[in-house]
């Protein structure tokens, strides 16, 4: 998606240790038209596929699911990381570790709101080691729905997610794939 | 706002604790078509007012502003629980209390994302007592940022928040108060 990477290109910041900030238009401050962009590429990519519910996970993943949520006109659920009195304990559990926070924690989804009949499409906004996508992909095997893919918006082709999730047959579609960054010239190269 | 009482007569859980679950629709499975009707009404409510950003705090307030931001075609900021490594030193930050999870947590906002010359609308799902509001409130005034006001979809307005954000003069917008409830009948009574 080319206007996704140009912004990443003018408005990634490279830091140290791998990291990519988008954190001025795509998870701490939020291009909302942007959003709507990713919602209708999203569309495009899954054309042809029945989609029923789409699955996210708290928090940066929440507000593009929303929006791509308005373009797919199915309802979002976004699975939480903690377990809180106001969740039942009727819950789908998966244990899931963190890249950013470097510890492992459980990711929930009530038993109401994902089960059979449903054809689930995970979004969030980056795919890295793909730990966050094979827990959500967990949640949808459990309760018995159809994972018909995944859409994520970066993908750090450099580490080992994408082929973690290709390799078990999902269809995961990447807006914008980092092959390489170069923290000191600020070089973004992406797969064509 | 009467879509909104009439979703949360039909869907609301009043459970014990005066806890009121509306998470097939609103913060946890999310429908984003009553989304974008919240966020149509929270623009005509604050009509004629200059908003440049909408501030909310994670999870569950970012799928709301988010909808409601294209509303008003303004970006997002979403305020973080915890510090990460994702997040640069470079942060306004206050405590909160939270009540559904019953302890004190920092949050924070990027500096670069928030300043002088922003006009702030904060957006949240719930106002219950206020803390979370208050801590919005609290890092735009830090920031030099003008509030403009305040947007919640559920006011419990048997709590104490909504008095206290009203008594700062903050231009506070529920679109739904709930005036009292009954775990037992599964009625709710909303304050005209």
């Amino acid at each position: 998606m080319q206007l996704l990477k140009d912004r990443i290109r003018k408005d990634g910041k490279i830091k140290e240790g791998n990291v990519l900030k988008v954190d001025s238009f795509l998870n701490h401050q939020m291009d909302v038209k942007l959003f709507q962009e990713i919602g209708k590429e999203f569309k495009r990519r899954f054309e042809g596929e029945e989609i029923t519910k789409i699955l996210t996970i708290e928090a940066s993943g929440i507000g593009i699911a929303c929006v791509a949520a308005e373009v797919f006109d199915v309802p979002v659920v976004f699975a939480k990381k903690t377990q809180t009195k106001n969740i039942a304990g009727d819950v789908y559990t998966t244990k899931v570790e963190s890249f950013t926070h470097g510890r492992v924690y459980d990711i929930i989804v009530s038993r109401e709101f994902l089960g059979k009949g449903d054809k689930v499409l995970l979004i969030d906004d980056f795919l890295a080691n793909g730990k966050a996508l094979e827990g959500l992909a967990e949640l949808v095997k459990k309760s018995g729905a159809e994972l018909v893919g995944a859409g994520v918006v970066i993908e750090k082709g450099f580490q080992v997610g994408g082929d973690i999730i290709r390799s078990k047959g999902i269809h995961l579609e990447s807006l914008a794939i980092v092959e390489s960054m170069d923290e000191k010239t600020g070089e973004v190269v992406f797969r064509n």
